[in-house]
């Protein structure tokens, strides 16, 4: 049974306590914004995809039960709350892109005179719900053509061994996962022999949430450190490599968690496949490559702490980049819920696309 | 000042406790062989030339004092005490070796009838005194060695960068160090513009032991995780990887702490200079190949804990190699005291060094 880290029926919503993870499996309740907001802001729930769900969900179960008599009341409540949760962590570029276009349905329903306060509520909790059960769907159909794209590559009926870095799982999303739906998608048809995770220091998402999820989901896997990926490839026979990714450049060039550049470059010398799992989203069309991506410095105290206990000696500075860019030479498929892509394809689909909303 | 983990002079000896590094610099006395035997054991001291050395030294300093008026007492004293030392930790080759000597030694002593009882104990003496000397000695040629065949690929009056991964220096060796010896050399000709140096998960030997000696020796240094080597190799311009050996087989294959094959491959990828480092004696000729090194797997408790701190999920299994094997053909030299040999022209030094033994 795949991991549910957000457990949501109308009216009512609980979120696996990450912060608890993976040492304790408890859930806590968000009964409104407030709560909302604090989830979001103390990382209680992470991941830019699943801040934006709960965000939201907040506030569906938030405005669930109240009766609005005008829906300028509504759009002014909705236009307020969506705004206070987007400042919970202003890094989170999800929240923001779906507060938008929330504030934009509410604008919407609010000047269309057939829809009334009511049905207006209606619509908005559903346009939320929507969103959840989407990220779900896209999600289930990146795992899908993953899984097809890799079995491509394969002897009928061989099994396959995967290797995956950071967490792009239940923890992540909505649910499923990405990179981790890929897996869970081999592993539902019976063809995933074993997952390799990689620790993913320096805040270990691997060691901590990847594994926690593979455990749960009863998915036979083994944890590595991210110097072993190299030694693991000649050890055991690996067939491919899958990650997520936080930004895809239009080009293919993939920025994702420090370490993805790595994992692609040592992939290359041994001849394993390396792929990219990410919602079709997640395609920046307005950079032409990976140069134009900032990489973020986080503080020394990641690396040089392991909770409050330090590990790194006195003294020394510590390099801590959050992300690198992978080169798109390096990568073999970009895996979306579009179907999976070259990287040198991307431009062309993009260019269809518009096509096809132009035409 | 170079840091000085073994502090000794005739009749006295304190060591850095290394159980208590980085947070504490504590030296601690060794009275004799039963405190040389508990430092040994418990791992205040660890690496192994550093373990042979205070193992000898221990014994050094328990006889020094005494007055053996004939010489079986010594012998079966020395003999007795030296493999109560081996017992200490079995698997560390480099205290079994140099008590194989040392037993030789006095063994030879004992038969020699122009030597009195008081001379083959100041010559024993002398005989521990010499090894140390002599991997200080060694370690200093191996580190200039290495710090002339760097700057020979770099423009005169260039500054270099380097990368470093576990620990190589005073803290594993008699002093001074193997590739952390280069990288002291380099900082002493005033050539090392920074030094980088890994984390070496899963035990943290560069984030604990080499970042304090670099802090301690005032070299300019930054830690980085294992995973951020390629992105490192990117965004800045390392001259050359410098690291240790624990075993390198005829063709040159090296056996290293986890992690070095893959800092080989990313090496290769980005045109960065790979260098091993290590006593010429690390050399083994009877063995062909490294396919003929077996790894020894370590405790999955060593991944999954820091410390009594659990940072992996409960219930995942971990693959913990100490060691991997780097290919021959990845390594660009492998510098010992007796100078830097291209990983194919090892055999041909030691046809040679035979041909002069024997002649």
């Amino acid at each position: 049974m795949t991991l549910k880290s957000i457990r949501y029926e109308s009216g009512k919503l609980e979120i696996l306590d990450q912060l608890l993870l993976p040492s304790q499996s408890q859930y806590i309740e968000v009964k409104g914004v407030e709560d909302g907001w604090r989830a979001i802001h103390k990382m209680h729930v992470r991941g830019a995809p699943a801040i934006a769900i709960v965000g939201c969900l907040s506030l569906a179960v938030e405005i669930q039960p109240e009766v609005f008599t005008d829906k300028k009341t509504l759009r002014q409540e909705v236009e307020g709350k969506l705004n206070y949760l987007v400042s919970a962590r202003p890094t989170a570029v999800n929240m923001k892109l779906a507060a938008d276009e929330l504030i934009s349905l509410v604008n919407a329903l609010d000047k269309d005179e057939t829809v009334s306060a009511e049905q207006m509520k209606l619509k908005f909790l559903s346009a939320i719900e929507t969103m959840l059960d989407k990220d779900i769907i896209d999600n289930r159909a990146i795992g899908d053509a993953g899984a097809k794209a890799i079995l491509s590559h394969c002897p009928k009926d061989s099994m396959v061994r995967i290797l995956t870095h950071c967490n792009t799982g239940s923890l992540a999303t909505a649910g499923y996962g990405t990179a981790l739906g890929v897996i869970r998608s081999l592993h539902s048809l019976k063809r995933l022999e074993h997952v390799y995770c990689t620790e993913t220091r320096p805040y270990n998402q691997g060691a901590r949430l990847t594994a926690y999820e593979l455990v749960h989901d009863k998915i036979p896997a083994t944890l590595v450190c991210d110097s072993m990926v190299s030694a693991l490839m000649r050890a055991r026979n690996i067939t491919a490599v899958v990650v997520g990714a936080d930004r895809v450049a239009t080009n293919g060039d993939t920025a994702n968690k420090i370490g993805t550049y790595q994992i692609a470059v040592v992939a290359k010398h041994h001849g394993v496949l390396f792929y990219v799992a990410a919602p079709f989203t997640s395609i920046d069309f307005s950079i032409p490559s990976g140069e134009h991506i900032l990489i973020e410095e986080r503080p020394e105290h990641e690396m040089s702490h392991v909770a409050d206990h330090r590990i790194a000696a006195t003294g020394i500075s510590c390099w801590n980049p959050a992300f690198d860019v992978t080169p798109a030479s390096l990568i073999t498929g970009i895996i979306t819920e579009k179907g999976v892509f070259g990287p040198g394809e991307l431009m062309q689909h993009h260019k269809n696309s518009s096509d096809f909303l132009h035409s």
